[in-house]
């Protein structure tokens, strides 16, 4: 089977619809109609075997987590999604390999009503990359560079599931000393967490609406480092108080230390941190409950530069944050 | 250095202007403006290393390639670049090579108005996905499907040199025997066709704007290929007049059957193929000389399904289209 009828058998559905889209997959371009007047809204990542996903992954969970995580930075913009592109690299044409790819990617596009618009396919080392596209308001879209002091600090879902599951998968020595050998069957939603995370899109798009929310970032390598960019970008400074930090089950086992990593620096969660004023709690609350996504407020925007935690005592804790660096 | 200063350093510039960028790279997502009703036009490309370049390419020459590439997809839709997103897999973080890769990149870039806004960088094997934003009127899109039966049949410039280059590279018989070892020295064009193709912009917005275009595709995996996919997409058929073929200098030493090989399956060619009513002629002339793009006119659009070759005295010539696939 030639690249063409591999790429038509499993990419190439007959609806490619979309509101948006007037022309799908099989022309030398895609051609989108974005809402009037809206800003297109564009992000990028590239997935590559041994650093992202390990070389047993499930196709359907590396299919679902390719495009997560772009969607979750449209969520982080307040972008609503318009459609993708997928390149695709393979070692050879994998006829249940694809099947089950596709399948995973799609049944999240699906969900997310967006359509897969173009791509290519090549032979080589087994990489990804997805661009997605999305619209949002002129003046709504949420950016790391607008957080105000005084503003709350929120965090969606919780954090440091996906990188304790990536301990006990490597079997490191405290993860699996603290939680067990059957930690991955007493708590399968870990490997749901690292495998197949759920982009925050609801809310973000919700967010974006509100009056009084200003800055959001996607948590993907770790609270404290994400959170970093913003005070950086936004030039203010945070305290997060470690107590309001909502904590998985699978993580209450662990010794504070590597409770703490796992938190601030776990990497792969993909949940939304973002700031808004105190007088939007009412809306954000609202915001919450209409996108069906926990949030917690979990510290505040402050005018001095740095990142501060607190304890319970409102003492402060000792934390080197750190961001995952795919060339350290 | 980190993934984050290597990006800083070599990819975000001071100006990511262009008329609609908005929000360039350093946020969750870049945000555009496209001009106000304008289709947005999506394509994009992975390149390989092995596949779709030699590893001891020049690097400048290989960052021209990976965005011209995706610029004559836009060409062929008749599309203006907004602006593109690059992901890149690196085996290691080289400070020579990627301001070698940059430096050819933004100047194909600087010169189509096409800012990068964002992108990806991880460590693997070398792999290059550049995805290219563009906007078209609604209606004024080339189409792979708009063919008429009576149209003529128009071709840029001329195939086969990055084919023939590509022979003598790799040091095939034919191409040696007919050429010669000094080639390349007596035909430096040749290997400049192959590494630094010129997407031909310019003609395809002036061509999207004349009255009476029809369908548009770009030469990349061969003439008689590409040809092909417009013929399938708009069910009709094609006559093509041999002696109306553009010749390069370098392929007139060759046998008959090997410069009918490298004009109508070179590959990596990245002209434009289009279709026009006959009453459009003296506007395509136009269109030709405005953007500096030799236009010939190679043959027709007929109701009979089928590519017909024709000899300077009508008669049919034998040749079976190929396409390249990249999975054969």
């Amino acid at each position: 089977m030639g690249e063409f009828d591999l790429i038509r058998r499993h990419f190439q559905r007959a609806t490619a619809s979309g509101a948006g889209v007037v022309l799908g997959i099989g022309d030398d371009c895609a051609l989108l109609q974005p809402s009037a007047g809206h800003q297109l809204a564009v992000s990028c990542d590239m997935l590559v075997e041994g650093r992202h996903f390990f070389a047993d992954v499930a196709p359907a969970a590396l299919g679902h987590k390719a495009l997560a995580v772009n969607l979750s930075d449209l969520a982080a913009m307040g972008a609503r999604p318009l459609g993708f592109t997928l390149a695709l690299a393979l070692p050879q044409a994998n006829d249940a390999w694809l099947a089950a790819f596709a399948q995973g990617l799609f049944t999240l596009a699906d969900a997310h009503a967006c359509p897969l618009v173009g791509g290519d396919t090549t032979r080589g080392p087994l990489n990804l990359c997805v661009t997605v596209f999305g619209e949002v308001r002129p003046g709504h879209a949420l950016r790391r560079d607008a957080a105000q002091a005084g503003d709350d600090l929120y965090l969606s879902g919780r954090t440091g599931e996906a990188r304790l599951a990536l301990e006990l998968m490597r079997g490191t020595d405290w993860a699996v000393a603290a939680c067990g050998k059957d930690a991955p069957a007493r708590h399968p939603e870990l490997r749901e967490r690292l495998e197949r995370p759920t982009p925050r899109n609801a809310l973000g798009t919700a967010l974006a609406a509100v009056n009084g929310t200003h800055a959001a970032i996607d948590v993907s390598d770790g609270l404290a480092g994400d959170l970093g960019h913003v005070l950086q970008a936004s030039g203010v400074g945070a305290e997060i108080e470690l107590a309001a930090l909502p904590v998985a089950p699978a993580l209450r086992d662990l010794p504070g230390a590597q409770r703490l990593e796992c938190l601030l620096a776990g990497g792969d969660d993909y949940e939304l941190l973002f700031t808004a004023a105190p007088g939007a709690r009412g809306a954000i609350a609202q915001a919450s409950a209409a996108s069906g996504t926990p949030v917690a407020r979990i510290g505040r925007i402050v005018a001095a530069p740095g990142l501060r935690l607190l304890d319970a005592s409102g003492q402060t804790v000792a934390f080197t944050a750190r961001s995952f660096d795919h060339f350290a």
